[in-house]
């Protein structure tokens, strides 16, 4: 497994894959090298962890100390506890930052020397190697998050590990927009042209921060990572404390193929942290910190950009999604669609729709006129129906993430009339998880004591129903929440030209995502790598966006030599 | 000159340029559609003024009321004297923010509706009807920043124009890199794959707000503006209130074309403003402004990266420029270039060198061993004979810009040893002008009393020779000048490659753009657009270069709309 490589035999090896991504990325055509099907995985020579041995794996990491050969390490931290219940008894070292940060420095001359193209195929081993353990990482995602099995095994294995290959193709593409050398000669009429030999060098920032998060440590973390890592920075990864173990096997893996093509390990490393010791808060301010990347809390968001100046700060923060829904030509495509994108990861992710706008005089659909009663009972029902069966509801719900989400659940029913009251399910598995199914609340949108409440974000399985006035009246306070409280996703049910159109000018306006008339098996919450955007970096809920050019043209600079020819 | 223009005429009147520009910027080889020529302008039939037509329309402005009618007007404003002596006498209309912020809003929705390269097209419109009033802008940029005609035409001219279409190239390849539409089909196995149609819209910031400088208020000033207009956002031009008149004829030219191809004026606007209204730090924080750009002074460019938090800030600020002088292989072209470099606009560039480090031991060179007294000697000698000659001094040398580059002059020569005295040369056709030829001051690099004037910025024609104790204790003055006080270039000269290795490693890791051995002509303070990069980006004299796509990739976002297919 950590075999020495070439940086040539890894070029040779993953050149192919990054020009298909390369090319994804373009046509934005649908794309993944990576099988998000857990039978993909563990066949005889293919070197891939089976279902098997990827838990065997998980397991055997359980109740020991995690180790991590970094620099400077001065203690053992850790306190992981599934949202499934079961202690993970892991601990990993607490990184000495004093002795670490000069070592990441270091390691930078030489992972900068390399170029693009040798980085890029390092990072395609790394992810190459996370993919093998995908079962693996699936449990280690799933007993962080509480995402349910199969989603830890698509969100948290193969789709994040798209999402990383998708930053390190962007990162490619940008430092490849200046060629390595150039020769320059400029015509001066009867005199001999003036002529320069010229070489240009993509340059790191600096040491790069990844502040993970506790619900997708990997798919939210490994934009960034791979991002700073394919423009030649460091990168020292600062999991959330109660997700700790799907990063420190990213980076352990990452040092074993940095180690192994020839790098120095220190290019990617962890700092995980004592419980409450506030690291991120800390290191983000070192000046050695040249790039942030962040996903969590409105408030820590903000104050990264406000105080991290010496760093190019990219954060995912809060927002309040909406889906306005005005009319439709399949009614219990709707329904259904609506139920399964509130329903997944009970409602824990930053895409899950939270408000749903409706008419108080109702809506068309190809079932006949339905009033604002009996869309907000159907969606209920819906619901009701998709999670009636306890397995079925445990396979799509996963468990609560933190005792938060499960207070504001409680407190969501005194909001207003509790249209689907939220239903505690029992995981037999898991005994001790905290499994709770959607609350759907209505609102008068007229009424201002419902606009605390809509316009807040209510992270978790908590929907509101709001009545508003018209299509237009819903129109007007998509617009005002998009700008007021940012927005990851928008989508909207209509049948109607103007209102689509309406609709659409708001969301190029205020810059939101935006799904129209969604009814199959594709939901408002979910992105695909290589073709969609994952927010949109112009409206408060984040400054980048999951992935384009911005997200990648700040991370490094390029220096110009140029010498008389 | 202002008939109707279709947007698609434009494109296919620009493309050809556009496709060359975004060659250009691939391959970096020596190109410009802009003739840098005086004599290359106003013959029969081409559309572009002749040196006396320019100097004609120049004449007709003075003295008179600049006319532009933005909505909100509320009164004149304009106090602009010439470097060279004369008083414009131009006043212009004075912005009613409050009414001209909505009316450029208002605009942006059917810039954005008409694409990239509808965009890109016009910009190369209002690009070209500039070109062809090159001659005008010569004397408009000569009498309000100090530059000789000669420079006035070349650097505001063809070379400020230069930059702006590059700036249009990078705009309109990084909206292109995502598709305008895709069919995304994901393979279900045996159920039917999922299916969308995708929209990709690239949507626009807000308001723009180009603040000027007063040295090259064009070259300076169109990168961001085209930038910005090129990605969809409105552009509100601030000069600086002594060089008001280059930008107010870019103002009105870009109004024009944009009524012509049938877009509101308004995407263009100017902000003149009072003598001392400050009007700068009160529009930088507006929430319409989400895009800053700005050249100048290191104080305010701090306090906008620090409190323009709604924007994207873009800086250009001061630096410390230093030549390592270690050893050469053509003495006699190296003191001519660098005299030259020092001379050139009275060393009133970000760009001109400042500390030249000469070991105290002296150099080698293919005139024999030269001691530092020598070299420091041979330089002044260098300078007095390239600027014996008043004529010729005066072409070089154009006026000093303000009181306080004369101060600083004088100033000088109380800081060290005056290895070569300033001079005052009278120019013939200004008399009012003041012309000074560069002082070169000696510095002992060990003396600390010494530091204090050679980590400054000393903006104008003041050159530090600084005795150092050996090249590698120049090189290690030169990171630590790069890293506490920014450079936008660094030269060396030395005919060592260990000498050469350590120079370029330490330009590689404190992120500073380097010229090797220029002994020719090309100068270290001159940049080529499409070719050579203004700036890194990565040191504390500036956060952006010209251009790369960092410069462009966040003035605006990407909206996709989704639908089920």
């Amino acid at each position: 497994m950590t075999a020495g490589l070439t940086t040539a035999q890894l070029i040779e090896k993953h050149r192919p894959t990054l020009d298909q991504a390369l090319d994804a990325i373009r046509t934005r055509a649908y794309w993944s090298p990576y099988p998000e099907h857990p039978k993909a995985y563990g066949a005889e020579g293919t070197g891939s962890l089976s279902a098997a041995e990827g838990q065997a794996a998980f397991e055997a990491l359980r109740g020991k100390r995690f180790e991590l050969d970094q620099p400077g390490n001065d203690g053992w931290v850790g306190a992981e506890v599934s949202p499934f219940g079961p202690e993970l008894g892991i601990e990993y070292p607490h990184a000495g930052i004093g002795a670490l940060l000069p070592a990441m420095r270091a390691a930078m001359p030489e992972w900068r020397e390399v170029g693009a193209e040798a980085r890029a195929a390092v990072c395609l081993e790394i992810l190459a190697r996370i993919n093998a353990r995908t079962h693996e990482f699936a449990h280690a995602v799933m007993h962080t998050s509480g995402q349910a099995f199969m989603m830890a095994f698509q969100a948290g294995g193969a789709h994040a590990q798209d999402r990383g290959l998708e930053a390190v193709a962007y990162a490619f593409a940008e430092q490849e927009r200046t060629p390595v050398s150039a020769e320059w000669s400029k015509p001066q009429g009867k005199r001999d042209p003036l002529e320069l030999r010229k070489e240009f060098t993509p340059v790191p920032r600096g040491v790069s921060l990844l502040i993970g998060c506790n619900t997708f440590p990997t798919w939210n973390g490994y934009p960034g990572l791979f991002a700073s890592l394919a423009t030649g920075n460091a990168v020292l990864v600062k999991p959330h404390p109660r997700a700790v173990l799907p990063l420190a096997l990213t980076v352990r893996i990452a040092r074993e193929v940095l180690s192994a093509s020839g790098f120095s390990p220190d290019l990617v490393a962890l700092a995980a942290e004592r419980d409450g010791e506030g690291i991120a808060k800390t290191l983000a301010v070192r000046p050695e910190i040249r790039i942030v990347d962040y996903t969590g809390s409105t408030a820590f968001g903000d104050w990264l950009e406000a105080n991290a100046r010496q760093a190019q700060v990219f954060t995912e923060k809060a927002g309040v999604n909406t889906v306005v829904i005005d009319s439709t030509g399949d009614y219990k495509g709707m329904l259904g669609n609506l139920a399964f994108s509130l329903s997944l990861y009970s409602g824990q992710m930053c895409t899950t729709p939270q408000n749903f706008l409706i008419p108080r005089g109702g809506i068309t659909t190809d079932a006949g006129p339905k009033s604002y009663d009996e869309v907000v009972a159907d969606l209920a029902a819906a619901v009701e129906s998709l999670l009636g069966d306890d397995a079925r509801a445990n396979a799509l719900l996963g468990a609560i993430v933190n005792d938060q989400v499960k207070e504001r659940i409680d407190a969501a029913a005194q909001l207003g009339e509790v249209a689907l009251a939220s239903r505690a399910v029992t995981n037999p598995d898991f005994p001790g998880a905290t499994v709770r199914t959607p609350v759907i609340v209505k609102l008068d949108g007229a009424k201002p004591d419902a606009e605390a409440a809509y316009l807040s974000e209510c992270f978790g399985p908590v929907a509101f129903a709001v009545a508003v006035d018209s299509a237009a009246d819903a129109v007007e306070l998509l617009r005002r929440t998009v700008r007021e409280k940012g927005a990851m996703t928008v989508g909207a049910y209509t049948t109607s030209p103007e209102v689509e159109r309406l609709v659409e000018e708001a969301c190029l306006e205020e810059c939101a995502q935006l799904s129209l008339n969604l009814t199959g098996g594709v939901y408002v919450n979910q992105t695909a790598a290589f073709s969609d955007f994952h927010g949109s970096g112009g409206n408060p809920s984040a400054n980048a966006a999951l992935c384009d050019g911005a997200f990648v043209a700040t991370r490094f600079r390029t220096v110009e030599v140029r010498r008389q020819a």
